[in-house]
């Protein structure tokens, strides 16, 4: 492999030539040999916004001259494209604040910058890493304002989609089946009936509700650290900066970040990756009820609910046709139980600041991105591979609901509860219908049981007479 | 002990003669010994009011005559103001829809309407457990509708009041030592100064931030089950009474509480408890990060920062003055623990639901609660014994940041850099200070170094020339 | 309330005349008015071992005179009885070495010492709360060594015993039930068979397994702290006081304690705990396993799956006979919820030592001791109320073995896969039964099915040829 | 791209012609596009060698022919070399028993097989992924063997030896560091002294502890559910297969599998991984607490505790001599956290099993794999690039020391109680040493104090007389 040298204030070091990062990127390599968990792209995508913003800012502030700015644009453009993903090796268990990933982009975008205006790579001439790249920055606020603009733009442009997707199948499947009279289920146990479409309706809330818990949480997330520096105050950076670099990285990123009002609490606590974790971790409950009342609603074919049908999309049983594992709502369910995880991980990480700082930034980063990606990802699997498909066997739901004893309830008007007690306590001791055993105990006919025992109209409160 | 025997659909039971509770109670007893923990009080409470709201709004719709309003009116306003709390024996660790505890309090307000009648307790007459008290309500409805009161005025009338007060404190502090230039600290090492205010500012704002996110969570929690009845279909429920009975609970605790839209989610997801209390996990990462961050600058008191002291509440050491154990950071760093372990329950607990139904009310309620008390308690604690104490030891703040050798980088401009950076090193290497160095090396008088070396000159972004 | 004065180093104290605690229990109770929950009552006992113990050691390595040791063996032997629990006032938010609790139990025993010997209260003498009862000790050495005298107790007389009742049951009911064919289920699809028993053998297995992890644990919890005084030195600690005291605990206990070889380790770490309570955490997995496999077996009457009975504790539904809400097994996995939160406070307080000290001591030891109660209490009565009347619905499970379409597996060798695949895929489609399918497609007669599907055959290994 | 044709019981489906998996694999990519986290290479490897095992055996029970058995032997050899690595594409999130992963290995193991012996891929012959690689096993009995052998060999082979060197490299330092005094500290507070050598070998005894805590687990770990086949019953296997089958595994793997007495407990629970998780939690737990008090003891170089200095291996600061970020403490304190919501994950996942199956076997295996590599890795990396170089500053430490009040204990037997104290908070008022304030007040002369104050001799228990 050829090799150049790059340099920084410890000594030279040999770096592929092939390769644009620099000495810092080469130390945390050899140093920081932990797990393969790289730093997620959306802070190295976020990164290339900050920079260019920056760049934009600093120019504008009379800082930067334009044709340094020019070049840090383009080679920060490519950064936002994801065209120099390979240029960014480091792993998440680094230096607690992301200053080497910081360093990392600043090496890419300096030798990329050098390289389009002809210069020499590692020369640092005419795009310096620091002096330019990084110009008015400190690791410090940069890397948690990535985490800012990568968790906004995670959630707004790949998670909202993806759930609201799945929850307008669900609110759709919910208006089909909106009369499909099925029973009840509370303990487990048989429970007085709803509509199917009903049940599917509290899915649906629940899911409008958490992603209205997400959305709450954002603007928290949209104040950026940027302009605080080293340790908050904003030494050495124009006093204008922090206002006008949050405006550029709202214009180009295109969602409406601001600069944080006190910087000292976004450097030293990442509280607010805590809140929002918590919302996903709302999100994540209701995915795995829903995800698992599909599984239990589907199961079977024989000795299961058996109410509803999903789609086959594998190989169940090479024999026995009908046996659907209902292998979405599992990879669902690991999901959801990921992002608990995750969300412990988050809370522990985020309490453990120490004045000026918090050195726990890459592990909230990489919990908190991997949280939304799968919950994005699989609510967009399960609604095309499941939900899209559910079915209700309407044979299944009709058995079950008339062979109900909860039915009983509806003959109280008629012949009164203890009557009504002595039918239910007949059927459920000999096996049979509440129909045949009113027939039997002589209370009513067959006419006058299908006329009062209706279970489609148990399913709303008591209607009032007009 | 005197008894008396009460019954339910199971049979009779007796019960201990000077309780108001009845059988399903004494059932419960007998059959859920299992640890101590009480159904929170918070719950009773808030159940009192859920009855009397009922009655109410049972009474404005015809169902419920005004002399039974009335008795069940005046047991429940003896629940509400706490007059009853020895009859409230169960345990959270009961049946998971909290069925039983609100029998207790059916029964509870039952007998004791009863008694003021100058009926006999027992005889259910003239104010009947479930055809009265309970009437328009199911355990599935009423259970998760004391949930949201309690929690909604847990937040609102008991902690938000104890967190601002110590905000408020620490606000003082901040504005008053806002001119007390100190060493920063990232990594736990030296780094460019900032005043005492401004460091505490970053903790007002951590505060300010949690509890904003907390506030915005409470929306969901105003939404109620009631009215659901069973399975969230309002069975047996009069049309208009989901919304009145809302109504009369806004107006008895002076929260704005609303019917939830849709009655499945609340009564079988309890999604919006993860989310609220991702949100106090916020709050507790918050006051870990500043409980730490007092007891490391009052440590000492020799051989740590030593940079403020707290006030002395208990002996340290019998013979050792100045070793004030930071006893108040230690409580409240073992709470924000504590509520970090009840988030991880609450979240689990809440995905356990199953169709119309999560039957893990109890042990969401009692965790919420412990950590909506133990946060409110431990902000009023180290507040009143601690933060309001907080000073600054500014002789030995003057000593750090005197000494400091980050403060080189206000000679760059002067002397170039590589200049500084060598007076700094033979600082370093020599164990001197940089004034000492600057001189020895002849690069600055002691008068020029002290007219470029301000550090109350770093505090902040750079000064633009008018 | 009749008061007298107490004192400590930092002055005088009115404390309440009926009390037995001092002046540092008092300023205690007003600086921590925190939450409601006590210092566990199993820490109290375990103080009271201990504090005899260094009693009899202090005695026996000639430091203590023989009246004074008498005197605080009685007043010990009284907090050992669980006389004196109203003189342990104090919360678990306090100082985090548990410093107050070691001088509240300090402070008990010297006061009801100086009872015994016809003293004044509050005099300090003939027993002194810090020469004579402290004698030897620091908080920061007592109260760890109090954690693990209360663990091992809490685990070896309180759980396993419950525990192994629980196990014992279950494995009575898995060798009854041996030869009951039941469907087996995998990803809640039907499976091919297996017997009642089979699948409570692997209840009874994963209980098993679960106590063994724990028991694996607690030669850790074994190793004492006690000798390493205030920083693990051992500091004005007779030199063979460690072993000696330790023995005396092992003694009164009548558990192995020994002396921790490093000391330094076990005050300010408290890594075992966390071990322990990741072992905790099993069986806690391992009963929400088994606590929902009960509950699903016996869902329905109608509706669910409805493979076994349980007993009924309580009324589940006034009119509606059949529904046994499974209340027994909803307590339990509340429980097993409660565990997995509390374990992760545990190993999140654990990790947080500095230096010579861990001060999340009293927040470690209420969460590990609800753990433990919790686990037991909750194994108890899911014993004595529900798994003792475990029974199978015979009808019903053989109903669903019938009608399963796993069973064609067992054709494959008569009729071949194809022609078994078609019989099932017929059934399916017709929702008939294989025989009839059989039967009517021509493949086998009614007596060749009944030959060939043995379902009682299909719960084992290949049957090899003598 | 080339394409073949595969196929499967729903049909066929083109897949790369470079690459071995078959239909189901690609059925899988499709279904599943949920994160980018891929099955662990250790399950991987670990597929390879229970495919190799059960060839062995079941050619030994006459199952398997010899050409047919080497053919597979052969290809199982590439994948636990590593060498196919490039054909297991599959992820995490995908069905919950890991059946994808096992067709997985089957059919690249098939299409090896069958390219070794000339034959046509995706044709099945001469070895067939089902009949032949598949034969006596279910994906039910299969994966949780795997995750079972990979996580014994991720243990034994890869993070103990790691973690014993580094806790060699601390036991080699403490012993170096015995003799150097230092001021002890508990509760952040100066306290009485010990040697570094001393407060180190604490850390050791820690790692020790976990260490052990984690090996006690390990014999739940080598029993393999291999031989339950679908449901645990063992159906369609030889009876003798279970037992062969662990023998083969545990001589090829060099690890005392052996075959587990209960196959319902580990297809159905996989609770020995939530003990083994808990004690890697422990171990986590003491990292956590060793890497804070390294970076603590390095804090500085001028305002924090700077007891000692640990090696610089990156910038920390261009202008700042000695501002050396304690980096490898940052990573290692991130993995802790990481290893912890691994953990609650695990838990939850464990919980969650139904009947035959627990359908969160991926999850776990990814969670606990990850963290036995990072904690692996970190311990490596911690060691080689920071604990190996810690040096103790010893004039600093001697200066805390010399000034610490806290010696003035050990004037108590010279000139009593009282005197002593007066010293101290004479010393502590004045901001003085002892031995002036003793020379000041006229205690004692300089030469009486040096021969009282020794700390050296403050750092055991009583020296007794001889």
């Amino acid at each position: 492999m050829s090799m150049r040298v790059e340099s920084d204030s410890m000594g030279t070091i040999n770096v592929p030539d092939n390769k644009y990062y620099g000495a810092q990127t080469a130390r945390s390599l050899a140093n920081f040999d932990i797990g393969g968990e790289k730093m997620p792209k959306e802070i190295v995508h976020a990164f290339g916004i900050l920079k260019k913003a920056a760049a934009l800012a600093n120019h504008k502030l009379g800082l930067l001259d334009e044709k340094t700015r020019d070049l840090i644009v383009a080679a920060a453009d490519e950064v936002i494209a994801g065209k120099l993903e390979d240029h960014f090796p480091l792993v998440v268990w680094q230096t607690g604040s992301g200053t080497q990933s910081n360093m990392n982009v600043n090496e890419v975008i300096s030798n990329r910058a050098i390289e389009l205006a002809g210069g020499t790579m590692g020369s640092k001439k005419p795009v310096h890493p620091n002096d330019h790249v990084n110009m008015s920055q400190s690791s410090n606020d940069t890397y948690p304002t990535a985490m800012h603009i990568a968790a906004v733009e995670a959630l707004e442009n790949y998670l909202f989609p993806r759930v609201e997707k799945l929850r307008n199948t669900l609110a759709a499947k919910s208006e089909e089946f909106m009369d499909v009279v099925k029973i009840g289920r509370t303990h487990l146990q048989d429970a007085t009936p709803l509509t199917l479409g009903q049940e599917m309706s509290g899915w649906v809330a629940q899911l409008d509700l958490a992603v209205q818990a997400i959305k709450v949480t954002i603007p928290q997330l949209k104040e950026l650290a940027l302009g605080g520096t080293a340790v908050g105050t904003g030494l050495n950076a124009h006093p204008d900066y922090a206002v006008a670099v949050a405006k550029e990285i709202a214009t180009l990123s295109g969602h409406d970040f601001v600069t944080a009002p006190n910087k000292y609490a976004v450097m030293a606590g990442h509280d607010a990756f805590v809140g929002t974790s918590g919302a996903l971790k709302q999100l994540a409950a209701a995915l795995m009820k829903i995800a698992n009342d599909v599984r239990w609603l589907a199961s079977g074919p024989r000795s299961g609910l058996g109410e509803i049908t999903i789609p086959e999309n594998e190989p169940g049983s090479s024999i026995m046709p009908g046996k659907v594992n209902p292998t979405q709502s599992e990879a669902m369910t690991m999901v959801a139980v990921q992002v608990m995880g995750n969300d412990a991980a988050i809370g522990f990480a985020a309490s453990q600041g120490n004045f000026e700082l918090n050195v726990f930034k890459p592990v909230i980063a990489y919990n908190f991105l991997q949280s939304v990606r799968l919950l994005a990802d699989a609510a967009r699997s399960f609604n095309d591979n499941c939900a899209i498909g559910i079915e209700p066997d309407r044979a299944r739901i009709k058995e079950l609901v008339d062979k109900s004893l909860m039915l009983v309830t509806a003959l109280n008007r008629k012949i009164g509860y203890d009557n009504a007690a002595k039918i239910a306590k007949t059927a459920h001791k000999n096996g049979t219908t509440l129909r045949e055993e009113a027939i039997a105990l002589g209370l009513l006919t067959g006419e006058e049981f299908d006329a009062e025992v209706k279970p489609e109209q148990m399913v709303g409160p008591l209607k009032l007479k007009k």
